[in-house]
């Protein structure tokens, strides 16, 4: 059996304490679901964290032992500390799979990692979501039929400020009519991104079988890959792999690094 | 005749003033150069910015004016500031375009707009380069040859820590044994994004016509687009397209904002 | 004024010519109100060619001629002759740029240059469709808002048979319920391709001025490009950049042509 | 441990029968050494085919039985009908994975997949050759270093006439002074392809540790995906997911056919 891959889930958790409606659909938090029902996998190790734990929930410690992290945020996206994105970003860039779930469109670390507003259009009045497969043959597909029916949702909708995907896997349709592309993929570094847009709290829809099977089809999709992990670096003259000769001025110290 | 592009060519200017080998190049600075250079096309309107001006030459009002953007920076990336960076990126997701050379790799705005390390291997011995065209068709390469030969340059090699290019316009070869992604594409927002690694200071690689003409077409490719320019918003349902009933709870107020 | 673009519109012409509610809404048939409102366009030739013409309405003649060219086929994707595809396809693959327009999806030039099924889900029941911009910025999004509003239209739905798309313009929304790539491009040798899925001949679709609007920016983008146009070659040793000796065994003769 | 990979590994077998020198390299045969190679992987099955088998060596039954299809051909590409060609393609299309090799760039099946030229230039003096990872983190790269190292190759230079890869890996540089996009995957239907370009027969390329873990990587990554696998179908007016009404003309008959 395979090296069962190690889920950090992170939750803000805000909304769940605050709000009775998120409350009542989620009494152990968005976390507390999520882990209950990855658990079941045999190939997930999960564990969880929050903000209002030591170093934010993502010491370099936890980081270190996660293989995928989950990405749960809303309305507290400013209170995430810059040195906490950067600490989330550089295990990214080293392997570390990232999955950004639904509001998480607009916390610091997907911004981060994207380089764009990561803004969208929104309306938040429980109308009918299909997310559609447009990727078939891809594995985060495994299991989905041709669509996920979410009876209430929030409406996300473009245009949608992200780069363009490596892949587009899922594009919404919304009963008040707009699209979004609601599942994509992208690489930065070494790690893996994936974000998928279903998840408004004040619906059940991480409840929903078929989204939680994205989910864990997700996290396998971003575990770390074995691939070639060469690190950028100088290479003085004498380690070129052909013969050269030096010539010309310099700006530079005899290893590599600027005057 | 089409309205001139207005471009401001930024330069850190500093190795011009220190090293003596580069100000025998650039006497005028590399910005000076540039600037005599393109100035000769006439759909081009040039003028320059150096870090040591007002709002480290980047103002607002100089961004406002600004069709395409070109950054030389080296020695004194850490010097820009973070709100620098910031208006420089809020300007390229609105459209302007932003054309990257060599060793601003390593900027700041490069790596906030990509989201990735850039790093790179490096080699400063004066070897031969020869830049391929790997995307015939490509306006980026018009009036290139099949490539470029460079007699004196730097070596950049890979690994090259960049997201996947929307479009890969040049691949090099170096002398010492290396190859490097040398000219790419991406889009961020509205705003076009050319990276064009050739030109470090130390060798003559600006007075290279084909270096200039490469620069002179990323500038046309790069100036802002006359598309779509949508703002992400909140749709109140009374405006949803299709006619829908709210349901459910909510986090939001009336007007869209999170609680 | 830049030189003009010359553009063939290209139909198979049948169904209006044998169905009369397709008769009434294109009297001079689908590629006569295209050329007509097209022609309104100062920067644009335009000639029309039909199946029935000799050489299918594409001889090379036609095809040295064309800038880009418009494609609109339905019921006789099999009358036209492999080598009027072949014919098509070295054009593009030269330069030509390529609109193929609704059900040619499923013509035999699109499933060539793809390379795929480009096959899809349909339904012809003359329900809503909205077409969204997602890639805003895009020159083919240019005057386009938000949306187009088609108030009749067959629906096309995912899974659609392609590849993955150069650059994703639009994305449809259905009434039925089902979303679909609308608007994508691609690039194949030096020719630039769009796919636009708006234009059920039984609704009057190419009447829609935002539809002619994005057919009109979408030859425009298309129109063939002044970058390095290199011929793949045999390169003797002897006109290597580099200087090198010639080693080991051969399967070639000496013009560098199989033995 | 996983279901193994079913791999067949087809061979035009010509140049081994002809040429001595190629003969003395692969006295079984290019496709006879990887199977050997090959083999002693326990996560693969494999076998051999060659062109002068019945229906030349890729029945419908080999294919149903194959999920990985190796394809090396050169001096025979015409040989290869063009109903073979079709039924490759379909099953790589249904997901079969597909792995080019060297000159497999000018075989028909790629060619099909590609819509392009697939020209690319060449010279066949035995000069050195490196294989350069640009995609670290890639598993198609894992255990291969910075680059591979092949002293005695044939040079294959840009421009490279495929459609852009959706994932670039791996860009050679060559003694005499070219480079080539040598390593690249591409998703057509439900399958993966990935072409790898070292092999020309008059040198023992196929003999080299790494280019045999590349192989072995390269099945690996294009086995076919559980991910959904969606047929595109006519979908009538009462299965439409929204309840619509049927309004206007037609084209179709009651089963969605044409008329």
């Amino acid at each position: 059996m395979p090296t069962p891959i190690r889920v950090t889930i992170w939750n803000e958790y805000i909304h769940e304490r605050q709000n009775p409606t998120v409350a009542a659909i989620y009494p152990t938090g968005i976390h507390g679901l999520l882990a209950e029902v990855l658990s079941t996998n045999d190939d997930l190790i999960i564990r969880t964290a929050t903000l209002d734990e030591p170093e934010q929930g993502v010491s370099q410690a936890v980081l270190n032992e996660t293989d995928v992290l989950l990405w749960w945020g809303h309305s507290a996206h400013d209170a995430v500390l810059d040195e906490t994105v950067t600490r989330v970003q550089q295990r990214v860039l080293a392997g570390m799979g990232l999955i950004v779930l639904h509001s998480g469109h607009f916390s610091k670390i997907f911004k981060r990692l994207m380089g764009t507003s990561c803004a969208l259009c929104w309306r938040e009045v429980g109308e009918r979501e299909r997310v559609w497969v447009v990727n078939p043959g891809h594995p985060i597909t495994a299991g989905i039929s041709d669509c996920i029916e979410i009876e209430h949702s929030e409406m996300y909708g473009e245009p949608f400020g992200i780069p363009t995907p490596d892949e587009l896997i899922f594009v919404s349709w919304f009963q008040g009519g707009e699209v979004f592309r609601s599942g994509a993929t992208w690489t930065r570094g070494l790690g893996r991104i994936f974000y998928f847009s279903p998840g408004h709290e004040v619906y059940p829809i991480y409840h929903h079988p078929d989204v939680q099977r994205v989910i864990a089809n997700g996290i396998r999709w971003a575990q770390p890959q074995e691939g070639n992990h060469t690190t950028p670096r100088h290479v003085p003259v004498d380690q070129a792999r052909e013969k050269i000769i030096a010539h010309g001025g310099t700006v530079h110290l005899a290893d590599g690094q600027l005057k």
